[in-house]
């Protein structure tokens, strides 16, 4: 028992937390307030008097029983800056005072530091006693670990065999994090409960409920207070939303060596260890991310070969052998009107071999295969998360998981409550008023397609940018300047997308928290749910509509020669190169992925946050050398105060999920994109990780079963990216008229001729007044377009095809064949791989069945201490659960 | 709390089951066995004796705790008669007397009966006395119903108001059943203990358990039985399976008269008194029947509008007028070679109108609103499990389920065993039996494929015969007869398909049966699965392959005139009528429905049974009368032993499901699918109600928490069917190529011109040597036929034409944005409703603090009664649970 409890409680020869000035007792949680007048501060270093009673503490044990503690939903230094106008200093003061009486009539104790070396600044450190920790872990149904342990048996013996194996050749990849947990034991774990303390290994007492379960106890206290002439049932989070208290944090206590450093970016991450420290919500986050960039292994493989197999048949590939050769002299028609003149086809050659790289079979396969990825890495994600559910002790968490209302709606209801109160007598004003609430409140409801509107409108706009700039550059005169035109545009074109993108990403984040607060949800989750899936929705449009245009719009709409098709005035669409968008989309996918991550990565998470500690120090003006003496002497609860404040792991979802899209949606005209973000997460943990332990406040530790609405996400995106690599394959690729070519009109069953077959016929002399090459060269009696098109010569001249229309319908079964294929082969796999692991659903049920054993022992025992008090049923004697066998006798452990 | 717990007894104004001869002690189970020599029968209707140790009792509470009740899985009579020879009769006795020794040492109290009416059966009557119930309802944890009731909150104001109107509207069509039960309380319900038996309403034991629960408990019995030398847990079903016993069923005891009815055919089910009475899971069935039948009323009305529209729009027909209009004067190619003639299009008048009918714009909004359909009938029966689950107390229920190993798999691996022990020097010998016993293991995984391809074989055989009747009844002279081909052919073959769907049906039922006992699955559950999952792919298979050869390939592949495909010889592949197959697919399923449902609900369901009973008759050689007077005095036991047995829900999902299929997959051709369903639905839950209750013996009450499997094939069919019907619109229907000529190729804007453009042309001089029409018709020079191919005046005569490639694209252009948009919208809806209803998730919530407060206050009371036994902790007192505020402050009930 003792290892055990020792071997988990890894805290043991780390620093431990900081304490009260008696050196005794452990700080659990921090509230700062600012000090307006520093003249009155009086020192209160010692416990605040014990009385005041006139103050109403009404707790509610339903609405906290079970609740995960709230994480501050915005930078509360913020919303307390906006909001401080809302009370009077005074007012704010009485309501500390108000707030921190309740709180020690909860039996917590505090201590008042108004005096430190922030100046300004008042901090209230909150401790909690063992008699308080113990009321609330059993209110809470806090599940902890007893003495009693029991084996857990990892599957049948080969399995074993290789799970051990595995884990002899992966030990150097496991992190060292204190002593090695024996890892066929697990702790039976029991929600506590005082009466039966002696199940618990109470040893040690400050170590019984680690830091993060002290501090989550402490931070959903909550009181009534009087607001606006009401009393509201009101919580930390509300309190600082109105700048009653500035700040909230638990203290950091513990680093990690194992964990936040770019040194062990090949290890595993202690996901045991930072769910100990920042609670299961960012747990697992990380537990997901390391599953993911886990996942994008294979997957990165698997894309690399699938490039150098490209790379490795460019040389045999005949349409871009046919391209290349100089014998086959094609004259191809102008790219624009006028200014562009007649170019040959092998100048195009360049392209045509790297559009091989992406656009060989091999890409075919590749996209069913990522198809197929995504589902296992959700397939093993829903594993994963089921095995932590089971070590973290959460598999009966989840149906009491109760919303808890938000303070803002509350406030708003209580409001509304109150005007009609009121107003009882007039009617038609309250009529009104209730009216023009709800008109309002529909009309929140409409601008979401606005914004997806604004965003297309955006993206419009670059398309447009991307056309002038390209038509002025041909227009140049400079011939140097004309070759360098296409990589100049396309790179220039890119990299000032990636900006807007990285610009609009923000603008939108702030737009979807708007409109969410706008909507009023009524509880915390509703309100986090809108907020990412508006989120998700305008930033997923954002990234993605220049990749989509790119894949299935540009080259689309051109017309043909004689007969372009304009817009907004005389500009004309634009083409791709020769061998198609691929190319380009490939280079966009590549500079998008690149350039969102590097700067989101260098910019905003390491930038950013730098930039805002050298503000506030600024702001402190002292030099660095001073300010570097002072951090020394400061204390733990004054260091944490300067680091930003936690505000989710929503952006960091985000992020994931939109680099998962970027990698399963388009993947089949990238297949290097899985190494990107491979690359890219193997240091996004660590970037994560160094920020969470060094550059922002502890969070408080939040209890979730799942990772709830990214779940959701990520289905629908694995979804959507089946359909869209069907059409890409189908449509950007020239993967479906290669094989009708080769398999219906070739005339030996090669490629040879393709690229002919590919090109229809011009004669010169149908071009538009004005549209003609200036100068004109009158050698070219007939020029070539890639089209299927009827030639001048035949009856309907210019006209569609047949072959167009064939080709169409292959590409149209293509597509319908490869989605049920893929679809059909995703059901199968997610069929075919249960969601909870066998071993785990055999665990659960044991942990279930010894507990049973364990609370008929326990009745067994208090019976047989207290025979006489008459519990005993009169039948019993002969058939009581003592006299049968117990159950041990068959299940074997 | 009375007034409750009468009112869900509602047993308590029924007749009673029968008793023991003491006329005191309930009979909760009947085993029967066969008296081979009726000389030496002793009439032991005393009690047993009570003694006999030397036979180990061990009973598994792991494995019985939370375990369904087994359900025989196939017919017990059938395989006792299979294995009688397994045993000699002595041994059978032996094996009895043991059984028994058993249940008495457990607590069982024993009645026999050999002397019955009935010759040669002896009747063990089995009562369990309250002490073992108690214990073994302890033990299996089962949750009943507490003196403590809670109000159920009914949602909001307005919503309970509607619910309210709701069922005052639907008042006469509620069952009258007992008094009514209060809605809006509900009582707690606790899993039972001895230990707090004062919890419980125990006024009346007798009635306390159901009899459903004590048939349940008694059925689970178990012992240590010496089988081939080696010691087996053993359990009443295996001693069936070994012809130990012959049957054993629980009593039946009360009637539905406003269940098992036709003339309540209106009325919604009395579910909560089915569950009473046969459980959770054929109360699960009929509920789910219930929905499935409620959900069709609003789809057969659609389905009548979307027929009467076309009905209503067959004279404005544009396509048909111009087929009907004789000054058209089209003269069509001959059907077949030689002994066909050509003809006239007007003649295919009759069946254009008549196609009409089914193939017009509505059809595809009504296949798009089927797909809707079957999603929110999924998601309507979600909820109503959901709410089930709730009432029935099943919430926690689930995640304990645990499988139970198969007798027949453990014999197999203690014979293994055994075997493997014995030979354990004759190495060779011993590797030689695993070899042959994994090789004979691995041939029965190959079969599954090879059923699917006699299927095929057979259904293919269908298609031939009607090829040949068809041909032989064109070769026939008789003009009348040539008349009437079209009608007799169609419906003979039809009826002749379902006939032989029929037949194939039950032998591919076996077929499922034996290839399952050949798998030995390890668990009851996976082998329920694996038999189902087998048996549905051979029923689906066998009842759509002639559907989806109808559909799909007839008269796609009859090339044309001139060079027509061959198959078999000589054989030409078939055509439809002109106004396409959908007609034909129309009459198919129609007959398919119609005849199946007929012939499978009276033969099976009621001729069958009725003629077993008459054979059953005939062998006791009693007149009619005398039987009669007989069947008056036979005591309950023997009045259900003349039952037949019950085999298990199974068959009655499947045919359902397969219903299920009828009419969501092929929705598109045939409207009128929902409402034949919802006819034969409505007979088929009074039919299967009076055959549960009065023809077959009662079933033990298997507790289950869902459908199970069922679930998931319905799902897979609904997503099947968006495929399958975007094909049958796309290419089964004329509506895609109506479309493209309406815009595209019309001069005018309308269908005016459509049937001409669909006529191909072809030149009466290119008949192949023996296909032209004899005698031949020299005023023919063209001939038309139905296909889009190029003219005999082209450059390419007879190739397919540019219009049939275009509308190939854009068929399949359809398929792909009728099955995605539909999908997402089957998933947008999926999404917004919720799987738990809002005041169910609520409830539940409720329960479980109810629940908690309860074991608080009772935690207290015993603390307060012996505050001497040190089970309080040092630091209780102030902060102890009793002077915190209880919850109830808040949440406010």
């Amino acid at each position: 028992m003792k290892t055990l409890y020792a071997s988990d409680g890894s805290l043991l020869h780390l620093p431990r937390g900081p304490y009260f000035s008696d050196g005794q007792r452990r700080v659990d949680y921090v509230l700062t307030y600012s000090i307006q007048k520093p003249s009155a501060v009086r020192r209160q270093s010692s416990k605040l008097s014990d009385n005041g009673f006139f103050h109403r503490l009404r707790r509610s044990l339903s609405s906290r029983s079970s609740r995960a503690p709230l994480q501050p939903k915005e930078d509360p230094e913020v919303a307390a800056t906006e909001q401080q106008a809302n009370y009077h200093e005074d007012d704010k003061r009485f309501k500390r005072e108000e707030f921190e009486q309740n709180l020690q009539e909860m039996g917590l104790e505090l201590e008042k530091d108004e005096g430190g070396k922030i100046a300004g600044i008042g901090f209230l450190k909150i401790h909690a006693p063992w008699a308080v920790l113990c009321r609330e872990a059993e209110i809470m149904k806090l599940k902890m670990p007893t003495k009693q342990v029991y084996e857990v048996k990892q599957g049948s013996n080969l399995v074993e065999k290789i799970r051990l194996f595995i884990h002899k050749v992966t030990d150097p990849l496991h992190p060292k994090v204190g002593p090695k947990r024996p890892e066929d034991v697990k702790s039976l774990s029991l929600p506590f409960s005082k009466e039966k303390q002696h199940l618990f290994d109470l040893s040690d007492r400050d170590k019984f409920f680690d830091s993060k379960t002290r501090s989550s106890i402490v931070s959903i206290s909550e009181c009534l207070i009087l607001i606006h002439g009401l009393f509201l049932l009101i919580g930390i989070t509300s309190l600082l939303a109105n700048g009653v208290y500035t700040s909230a944090y638990p203290l950091h206590d513990l680093l990690f060596e194992e964990w936040a450093s770019y040194s062990v970016f090949y290890k595993y991450q202690p996901i045991g260890l930072i769910r100990k420290y920042f609670g299961e919500k960012v747990g697992l986050y990380f537990a997901w991310l390391g599953v993911y960039t886990q996942m994008l292994i294979p997957a990165a493989i698997v894309g690399v070969i699938v490039f150098l197999y490209g790379c490795a048949t460019v040389d045999d590939n005949i349409p871009s052998m046919e391209i290349c050769d100089p014998r086959n002299n094609i004259t191809m028609c102008p790219l624009c009107d006028s200014a562009c003149s007649y170019w040959k086809l092998e100048t195009a050659c360049g392209t045509a071999r790297a559009s091989h790289l992406f656009d060989n079979p091999a890409t075919v396969f590749f996209s069913i295969f990522m198809a197929l990825w995504a589902v296992l890495f959700m397939e093993h994600w829903k594993r994963r998360q089921m095995r932590l559910n089971y070590v973290w002790d959460l598999t009966d968490y989840g149906m009491e998981e109760e919303d808890h209302n938000r303070a803002e709606y509350e406030l708003r209801v209580a409001e509304k409550t109150m005007r009609q109160d009121q107003g009882a007598a007039k009617v038609g004003l309250r009529l009104e008023s209730v009216i023009s609430d709800d008109s309002w409140l529909s009309l929140v409801c409409l601008p979401p397609s606005f914004q997806i509107f604004i965003t297309f409108v955006i993206a419009f706009g670059v398309i447009l940018y991307r056309i002038s700039i390209k038509t002025a550059l041909h227009l140049s005169t400079y011939p140097a300047a004309r070759s360098n035109i296409r990589a100049t545009v396309k790179t220039t074109a890119a990299i000032i997308n990636v900006i807007v993108i990285i610009i609009l990403d923000e603008i939108y984040a702030s737009i979807a928290r708007w409109l969410t607060t706008l909507e009023v949800p009524k509880t915390d989750k509703s309100f986090e749910e809108r907020l990412i899936f508006k989120t998700f929705i305008l930033k997923f449009v954002n990234a993605f509509t220049p990749i989509v245009y790119l894949a299935f719009f540009r080259g689309r709409l051109v017309g043909r020669p004689g007969k372009y098709l304009y817009v907004v005035g005389s500009y004309r669409m634009e083409e791709c190169a020769h061998a198609g968008c691929l190319m380009e989309l490939c280079i966009q996918l590549c500079i998008t992925m690149l350039g969102k991550q590097l700067i989101q990565n260098n910019l905003f998470e390491i930038g950013i946050p730098k930039l805002k500690k050298l503000l506030r120090k600024r702001k402190s003006e002292l030099t660095s050398k001073q300010e570097e003496e002072l951090h020394k002497t400061l204390k733990r609860y004054e260091k944490d105060h300067v680091l930003g404040p936690f505000v989710g792991i929503n952006p960091e979802y985000m992020e994931m999920i939109i680099q998962f899209g970027m990698v399963t949606l388009f993947v089949a005209s990238f297949p290097l994109a899985p190494l990107f973000a491979l690359l890219n997460n193997i240091i996004e943990i660590r970037l994560d990780a160094k920020k969470f332990v060094l550059e922002l406040r502890r969070p408080i530790a939040a209890k979730v079963k799942d990772i709830g609405i990214w779940y959701n996400l990520l289905r629908g995106l694995s979804k959507v990216a089946v359909i869209v690599n069907a059409f890409v394959i189908a449509f950007t690729s020239d993967f479906v008229p290669r094989l009708v070519y080769q398999y219906t009109y070739s005339p030996d069953g090669t490629m040879h001729g393709f690229v002919n077959h590919t090109l229809s016929y011009f004669n010169v002399s149908d071009f538009q007044n004005g549209t003609e090459p200036n100068p004109p060269n009158f050698n070219v009696k007939v020029c070539r377009y890639k089209d299927y098109r009827e030639p001048p010569w035949s009856n309907t001249p210019y006209e569609l095809s047949k072959e167009f229309w064939a080709i169409l319908a292959v590409r149209l079964a293509f597509v319908i064949v490869f989605q049920n294929m893929v679809m059909l082969m995703s059901d199968f796999v997610d069929w075919l791989i249960p969601d909870i692991p066998k071993d785990i659903s055999f665990q659960i049920h044991k942990e279930k069945l010894l507990m049973l054993d364990h609370f008929m022992k326990e009745e067994g025992r208090r019976r047989d201490n207290h025979n006489h008090d008459g519990y005993t049923s009169p039948s019993s004697g002969s058939a009581s659960p003592h006299s049968r066998p117990t159950f041990h006798a068959r299940a074997g452990w």
